[in-house]
This record gives C-alpha cells, sequence and structure tokens, in this order.
C-alpha cells in the first residue's frame, strides 16, 4: 500500500492538521522503460513551503489542492527499468508526500550513504546548505574581520551560515528565540555570541553591544521586528540576505514593519531577494566546499527527526514554533 | 559685505525659517598663495540636505550649529592666487552658502558657460544628472524592453531618470503629485504615463493598469505609501534603487511601512541604497554620456529658479512641498 499525504484545503493564517489529507491506495508497481520505483526514507519539512500553500504570486507555482504535497525527500530504488538508477541505490530530490512512487529519475541525484548519513543531504549537503553557503557567499560578499548577524540562527540554514561565516573569519552572532537554543549556537556551533529575542527587551541595544563595530552582513530568515532591530545597527554598505520571512508566512494582511529605505538609503546598503534555485549553476562547486569542510569537521550540523510518514503535516506546523534545532526532517 | 546662511539650530520634523540664520560680515580678501576669492552665482538646494541637518549617523558628517550650510555651488572667480583658475573663470562644486568665501580649490571643477548654462553644471551636467544616470545604470541594469517606475518623477533626479530610461528603450512610468505635473511628464520629458497619486484611490490597482507586464526597475525617490504600492506590482528580479525618502525625512518617529522582505524574497529582487559620491570613478564616464545626450536634444531639463541669496532657505522649504518642477536652483 501507498500512503499519500495531500493539500486539502489553503491554509488561512497559520496552518492546521486540517488543513492536509492523508489518503492509502494501492502501490502503482508497473514500471515503463526508464521508470523506477521509489520508497521514501526522510522527507524535508521547510518554511517555505508555506508559501506554496497559498495561491499568491511567488517564484514557483502555489501546491494544486487534492494534489500531494512534494519536498525534497531521500528515496531508495526498490525496483528499476532506469538504464542510470538499479535496485538499492539511493537517490535525492523533490518528490512528492508519498511513502512509494514512480519517478523517471528527472532531477534525482544519486547519493552515498557512505559518505554521509543518508539525511544529511537534505540538510548540510542538499538545499540547507546550499542556502546558506550560495547565500552567505553570493550576497553577503563576506571579508574577514567582518560582522555576521543569522536570524532564525539555530533553524537548518541559520546554524550553517553561521558555521561558514566563522570558517570565513567573521564574528558572528546568532538571533533565536530560546536559552537551549542560544547556548546550542555558541557551544555547538561556534558563535562569538547570542541572543535570545524571547527574553531581551530592547534588541537595538542588545544588538548594539553584541555588535560594537556595527552589522556588515544580515543573513535574514525571519523579518519582522528582529530584522527591524538590524537595521538600525547596520555599516555604510551593509549586505543584508532575505532568505526567508517565517516570521510572516502565516499572516493574513500585509505586514508592516519601520520603512527600511531610510536605513538603507543613509546606509548604502543592500537588500536582496535569495532562492537558491536561481544559483543552480553554482552548485557543484557548493557541493565540493560544503564536503570538504563536514570532511574536515569544520561543519557540524543538527537535525530534529520526526518518526512516522503521518507525522509530516505535524513536523510542518512545529516549524512555525520553532520547535526544531536546525532542519527538520520526518523519517519514514 | 559678504552675506552668509547658517544653521541656527537643528530641525525637529519639518524645518522652518527658524531654523536658519542670514549674517552679514565684512568680505575677507587677503589671499594667500594658492588661494582664491569667489563670488556665489547658483545655489542648489537639494532633499538630501535634510539629513544632514539632524545629527543622526548618516553617509556625510552632519552639519554644525551655527556654521554655514553648504551644498553645489557654482561661482565665478573674481581674484586668484591660485595656478588653475584665473580671474573670471567659473567652478562648480561644494561651497559655502555665502555670497562670497575664499577657497583653495579642492574638489572644484571649471565649468564652462558656453557649453551649457551655467546652472546646467547644478543640475542635468551635476550631481542631478550623475545621480539619474548612475543610479539607473549601476543599480537598475535596465535592459530595453522592461519597465521603469520613477517616484518624485517631476523632481531634478527623476525627469532625468524618466528620459534616460526612453534613451536606453524602457517602457517608463512617472509618479507626481500635481496634475500640472503629470501632464509635464509625457508632454515634455516623454514619459509613457504617468500617475497624479494625490489624486489616485488606489496606487496598486493604477500601477498595475499601468504596468500590466510588471516593474522591473523601481527608482526612487520618496520611499512611504507611494513605494508601498509599487512593491505589489515588482517583477521577478525586479531592482529598486533607493536613492532618497522625501516622504519621511521630516517624520519624528521612525516611519512603518509594510514589511518589504517577503517581496523581495518571493521576487528573488533587489533594493539598494544609492548615494552618488560612493561612484566618482564613474563620473566622468557619466559626465560625457550626459553631455552628449543634452547637445543632441535628447535630454531635457526644468529649472525652478529662486532669485535672490536671502530666499535660500525657504527655496530649500519649498521642496517639501513640491513646489519645484525640476531642479531647484537659487540665483545669488
Amino acid at each position: 500500500m501507498t500512503k499519500t499525504i495531500l493539500l486539502k484545503q489553503r491554509p488561512v493564517g497559520s496552518p492546521t492538521l486540517s488543513d492536509f489529507e492523508l489518503r492509502t491506495t494501492e502501490t502503482e508497481m508497473n514500471l515503463a522503460t526508464g521508470e523506477m520505483l521509489l520508497e521514501s526514507t526522510y522527507i524535508s519539512v521547510d518554511p517555505y513551503l508555506r508559501g506554496r500553500m497559498s495561491d499568491a504570486k511567488s517564484y514557483v507555482a502555489p501546491f494544486e489542492v487534492g494534489k500531494p504535497l512534494h519536498s525534497g525527500v531521500v528515496a531508495k530504488v526498490i525496483n528499476s527499468q532506469h538504464n542510470n538508477f538499479k535496485e538499492g541505490d539511493f537517490v535525492s530530490g523533490m518528490l512528492d508526500w508519498k511513502t512509494k512512487q514512480i519517478s523517471n529519475g528527472d532531477g534525482l541525484l544519486k547519493v552515498d550513504g557512505e559518505k554521509a548519513p543518508l539525511s544529511a543531504y537534505l540538510g548540510i549537503l542538499g538545499m540547507t546548505g546550499l542556502t546558506a553557503y550560495l547565500g552567505l557567499t553570493q550576497i553577503g560578499k563576506p571579508k574577514a574581520g567582518e560582522t555576521l548577524v543569522v536570524s532564525g540562527a539555530a533553524g537548518a540554514v541559520g546554524s550553517v551560515v553561521g558555521q561558514i561565516g566563522k570558517i570565513l573569519g567573521l564574528k558572528v552572532i546568532g538571533i533565536a528565540g530560546t536559552d537551549e537554543k542560544v547556548t546550542m549556537l555558541t557551544s555547538e556551533f561556534g558563535f562569538d555570541h547570542a541572543i535570545n529575542y524571547n527574553s531581551t527587551d530592547d534588541m537595538v541595544a542588545a544588538l548594539k553591544t553584541a555588535c560594537p563595530n556595527g552589522v556588515d552582513i544580515y543573513f535574514d530568515n525571519v523579518g519582522g521586528p528582529i530584522s527591524d532591530a538590524v537595521l538600525f545597527n547596520i555599516n555604510q554598505f551593509a549586505r543584508i540576505i532575505n532568505c526567508g520571512a517565517i516570521s510572516v508566512y502565516n499572516n493574513t494582511e500585509v505586514p508592516k514593519s519601520i520603512s527600511v529605505q531610510p536605513f538603507l538609503v543613509k546606509n548604502s546598503a543592500l537588500m536582496q531577494g535569495f532562492i537558491v534555485s536561481n544559483y543552480a549553476e553554482k552548485f557543484p562547486e557548493a557541493m565540493k566546499q560544503l564536503s570538504i569542510w563536514l570532511g574536515e569537521g569544520k561543519l557540524t550540523y543538527t537535525e530534529t527527526v520526526v518518526d512516522g510518514f503521518e507525522n509530516t503535516p505535524q513536523a510542518f506546523l512545529d516549524l512555525f514554533d520553532g520547535k526544531n534545532k536546525g532542519k527538520m526532517i520526518v523519517k519514514v
């Protein structure tokens, strides 16, 4: 049997379990030439999926109501009529939220569980790592000695951004929402300093103390009031990477913030929306660098692994409550 | 006698005449070697000066209370002990708001009243033209056929931006605050379409109608709600040049707008604060191009010339009420 998770209805505001539907069907077994049957091993849940659940104009087509959701998945080939993939291989790519599915291999990469744990291909050696590396280097253009602030720092992307910042010689300050996360950032991930925004009254002042030389690069995963506070501390020629805005994804009204324009004008600063898929030509180089650093032990990562395919929607919802540390993954 | 205008006190909110002081003193006449005595001919008043009247952190040092203000000035050499400048020459550069002053020539350029009217060196062949040309080309990176929106379009910079946009093959939409200005944009400056924001209820919809293919480049001189409306219409990979934010310069509280981050993320869009002085190495090339276009009759410009040195503060205040069409200049 095959289990599938579909989008039952478009969420309004914060998504709930009732927006999803679990369906069980007979497994399709008939493979045409060039096809293979895959069994999902790990499924990635990510904040950006929220955007695709709405039908607003965005950089990718929205999910369709009544159709399976999909995201990054690591799967095992259990039957193959495809020349490049054989039974027992593992692949990674964008696949449906299904326990089993047929694929023609388009957009799938073979991954090697000997070189790194399979789940890493959804995280540090997947879109997460690529997003962190390419966002920081391509837009942030870091120079050793500069100050980097990362919001959502204990999340999948943020924790990698901070570590890469340290490798590149930056002073790195992380912002996260619990004391436990803040401790993890400095003790496990080597951040110079971390701030718990939930226990800090005056974020502008806290950032000023943590960044006495001002902020040169801001890797922004959250948007909202935290990002406003960072703006008060940016330096001339600051670069702000807008990688995500999880704080406002569930808003039903257009969210308000301070006006960024005067800050950008005063500081000749840059803000740029970053979507990793626009940098596909840099993926091989980035993967190579990330693998080297991982092999050298310079990069570490944390995963929050949720057990059971049926729990995929809940794992997704938990992202918005910050229940994950590092990459949130479902073990099928 | 020499008349000088000083900053009497830092304006709070909107500046008023009482923030300025006119002082009359004996003219200093004793020139050291390498110095010259200048008599001001034209003085430029510009919105950005408002920022320098506050003592907030900014890209240039604030004006000092009790000291003369200064800005772009065209002046005549009336006595010279300087090797490179002789009596009768005209020069342009950043000078004090004084009818007469001594200079050592630092940062001054000789200008030729035969090639273009002297006042043009404060406008289309000065910082105004350079700002328009370099902002649009260096950050906007225009490609023929794209759609350009310009706010503050009837202002000094905006009217030049739109004309350069047309020369470069863009579709150009201007936003201004009176019917007279809107008419001027399409009839005199060749904009494809112009919108009067004061008589338009729904700017988002008006822009959607005017820009059926969306907005690729937004040259933003104003910030505030007008810029919010543009954000709803930007395309993927849009470039937003933050050249000024006149709508909020006089705010005493930090102004609020919609959150730009989700718009930038969704569209992989860029916003960049633009200060022309950061592009000084491009000035010669830009001046050459602007002179060619001016000579070919492809660029035209409008000036609002206010008579009398004493009226310089009032001319500056009038900028914030949009009383100028094109470049605001004081004839001394």
